[in-house]
């Protein structure tokens, strides 16, 4: 399937205050490389995220138990991509064999985090991932081990950047504060889920870390799980990954359909239709460029089973323009959860 | 031989303030592995301690002049462990050829720890030991010259953690001083002797330790060379240990045999009795649920020359959490030797 | 073709405050090596600048798109040189793939400086460079981020030194910052234009650097393309390299032929015509001895096309010496740009 | 020829304040390997050295050009003797191509120091020193870069530790200052000239040094070129070293002959006889014993062209405790030089 004409060119944005471009919309291997997705699919639709200027690819140790860094790594061999021309991040927390032997297989001590990040790259069948996100914070190892841990990895030439996923804000803040106490490097970026539903932490407790580290941000679930697209709105159709998927995130959400949060979700999705309508764009598009607005995010991670949902991904790229302040403000009224920010004078002026 | 169906669950513990997670009760090498038991039950011995759960093992490069190590190196190959399930230390003071040669052979120099650890790799046939220990203080060298030292085969990935034997509480805490002062990682843990007869250093010496530092205990001999399993309350069996090693710790203690401190040590294990049988357990049992029921103390090291004595030595996992406070006052009357422990503010309060 | 019988010795020099020693005069493979001169050609002129005793030979990733590197490296192999013979420097921006996708293949990021290099050393068939270069600042990548990514590659024995090139004052300075904080290596050198019609930078804008942070210098286009030789005086020969090249400089100073700025060139060469007779030097060993008179400058790259270029080139090292305070004042006096330097008490007196 | 049974045994000393021990007799191959001393002799002398308990073997790259460390790492191979039973040094700074082109082929720069071990380390056929040596001062160079330098080959694994020959008091306290400064590994011990004709360095200049930073000392010359063991008193010997060597230090003792500063050394050795005798031992070990009689000196270094030599040598170690202060004394009387001390409070007390 040959990448549609009149596709809007790609954005590059770099990841917080670091010299590494990532593409806005980017390509992760969460619900569907190595899962239910056939490879030859997956291999489609990473050389269709490639075509359209997606550079930079997400997958972790745990995803489909280590088979979706495998799969990442034989399209890009396959597909002869030069290796300074993506981004791969990879991350770690749950081991390859941490469904057999949890000990010492999770978390982020020095001797997983080593371990982890080798048996990836050996998965992916790379020298270096470009970004290693540490995929959770791990409360029972000291914060200082793994800042070391992770600055062993980059001087060891296995990654060039750092970063967190769904980390607290001042979990963050800790690690920058053992990182300049030590003379290391810090975590260039968090991967947070962020969209119209979770705002919390991306608006609010992070609010200050993109001044004061440089924080970045690689955004996942721009869509909630498919819900902004209003595809659920009329019901769960029975081919869909909310009515099928095994996937214990899809198998939390569909244990909430038609609860109350569930029915507020879809009525927000309603009310949104009428102003997607007046921009003339999809309601998906519409979602992910309310996302992209925020200049604070670097990419959101989509997944894709299919080459034309990566297609009409990158649609979204203009609708991020039509995004005026007016346009946002009423959104924000809809959506009637906008988080407070409290100002701060920078600890640094 | 299978293992029994009806033995406690093994516990893991964080080796101190570090994310590693030991196997409370664990196997070393000491007198028994590349010694005096046969390669293939020392590979029994192996086998039933990971099937019962225990994950870590210890060896030093001295223990049976190398052949520890070499002996645990081909049971791992042999049984096809993967490496991240299992946690190898080995302990670095007296190499190989110290008994032809002594000098440069021995000691915390960086010459020797960096080709004492080299040695010990390649008898055990990995590329890294998860904790490298220092076996002894080194009175002759700098401690800074041994803390550098330890850095430097962690930075070229032949460790993951660092920690000492037998040293005292202010050597650790000036270990701690030069790794603070250069930026380096400290001692993660010590391996003490720690038993219902030898309490001093881990409840009076180290008290402040644990906190200050975050320091871990793996301790060895928690039955001390048997005493307190009751089992020389009738004098020496002639196929004992303690009648026939020629290992010089055991010699040691056989020349006690008869003074006074023996005639001690026999008479309080005669008064434990009563206490393992009102608690229905064996006084193995209690001597080893005793030594674990203290918070600080990460993994107790024992040593086997059958399967069947490492069964046993699991059992005393259930045992832990009949030691309530009443038990252990009542223990501690019939010791009579509870250290006194002088409260101090800590330094960071 | 031999060398000349009486071509003088040359000079070496230290770069900048470091130890290593370049020769007053080196070969750029800028605008020749691996573009319109034929390769048998550049061996020819490598060889004739290794026997006048030019030790140092700089090149980029970017200079015909990494063909100068090749050439350069097969050169040092066919000739049998010695490594330490030679001092071998490129320069990191614009990366070998920059012309297909210019994202994360240019500037300054940790991900380019470790790929673009390892891509030089690659096509040098090299294990290492003398000097790496910054061949531009990136203002979009923060400074530290380079300097922890070039300290990288000089402690995993890629490069020795490190410098920049078309850096501003300030932001050399910043780099020196950044590396005193962390304990890390600053930038050794700086490799601007310099000749006697591109002053400021050298004589005004880094006066103060070379006690501050002893920066070195090696300084390219000492004719200034050409036009200080007073070859162009009379227009512009149809087979010169200013009618004829299409690399992008030149192509910028043919634009200028004819304005204003190039009428007060012409004029210039013009009147230090007369000075040149006097000393009775030619005009392109004046504008090059004239450079050298700068005890600032540690080397001046030269490109050449042919070996006899080269021989002429260093007929200005005795020149230098001519170069009397009186002489030096009366050029300035024709050239009229002399930029004033502000006396600073030095920050560490 | 078999080892003499009465010598006395090996003394081992540690090198300064550092965890390696060095004999305090050593071997090295300044005059001798690889040069006028045939290889089946030199391997003679090095098995004698290692039988009598030796184990510190001294070279440098200049010696005979690269030749003495080659014969050395044939001997150590031939002999099969462990790496952990020797203690092998060398000192860089005349690199072996120093004499076809000395630009940078020499002194203490970046460049050097690395380049110029690894030749060192090949000729070798080891992987590392334990000591490697700045052959002398480099005043060219920044003591922070040859700092940095000898840390980096540390860390590299190519040697333990490192040290200085020749230097200053006071450039060994500046590399300590930036040592310190920069948290990076100091100069473990310093290589002069020491002997009863030349105290003044290691008695008067680095009095300080020894309590302050640690420094260690492995001292040539201990006989002065073979003045002090008399056997010059009544003639140079048509077959002796001084009458034929073209080494350098020889020919230039040789122009001394005769001069009023040989006649004063030529009326002291002959003073010095009487003491030899009245403690019944040889001049050469008199002299010996005087240089290891200094708590300061690690080792001596000696040359040997014959394995008695070497036998000879060792015989003054039990002289050592035969120079009770009253012997020192009337010593320091005949040879007039004591260097006076100033006493200073230690600036860390």
């Amino acid at each position: 399937m040959p990448v549609p004409k009149d596709l809007p060119r790609m954005q590059y944005r770099f990841l917080g205050r670091s010299g590494l471009q990532v593409s806005a919309i980017s390509l992760g291997g969460w619900l569907t490389y190595g899962g239910h997705v056939e490879n030859e699919n997956t291999f489609s639709c990473m050389k269709a995220a490639y075509d359209v200027g997606i550079n930079f690819f997400d997958c972790a140790e745990s995803y489909s138990n280590g088979e979706s860094e495998r799969v990442m790594g034989q399209a890009i061999k396959k597909f002869g991509w030069k290796r300074n021309d993506i981004v791969v991040s990879t991350k770690i927390y749950w081991g390859e064999a941490f469904g057999e032997n949890p000990v010492n297989n999770r978390g982020l001590s020095r001797k997983h985090v080593v371990e982890g990040l080798n048996g990836s790259l050996e998965r992916l069948g790379l020298e270096y991932v470009d970004i290693v996100f540490a995929h959770r914070p791990d409360r029972d190892t000291p914060i200082e081990e793994t800042v070391r841990a992770f600055n062993h990895v980059i001087n060891t030439g296995k990654a060039f950047y750092w970063g967190t996923s769904e980390w607290d804000a001042d979990e963050i803040a800790t690690a920058w504060r053992y990182a300049d106490k030590l003379g290391l490097i810090g975590p260039v970026a968090e991967q947070p889920q962020y969209n119209m539903f979770s705002r919390n932490k991306v608006e609010k407790d992070f609010a200050h870390l993109y001044e004061e580290v440089g924080l970045g941000l690689t955004i996942w679930s721009p869509l909630k799980v498919g819900i902004l697209t209003g595809k659920y709105n009329n019901g769960i159709p029975e081919n869909s990954r909310l009515a099928n998927s095994t996937d214990p995130s899809v198998e939390r959400m569909r244990a909430r359909i038609g609860g109350k949060e569930w029915d507020t979700f879809i009525s927000v999705v309603a009310k949104l239709k009428p102003i997607a309508d007046r921009l003339e764009v999809s309601q998906p598009n519409l979602a992910m460029a309310w996302v992209l607005a925020n200049k604070n995010v670097s990419s959101a991670i989509t997944g894709a089973s299919r080459p034309d949902q990566i297609y009409e991904s990158v649609k979204s790229l203009v609708v991020i323009e039509k995004l005026t302040p007016e346009i946002l403000a009423e959104i924000d009224g809809i959506l009637g959860n906008k988080p407070p920010v409290v100002k701060r004078r920078s600890p640094m002026s």
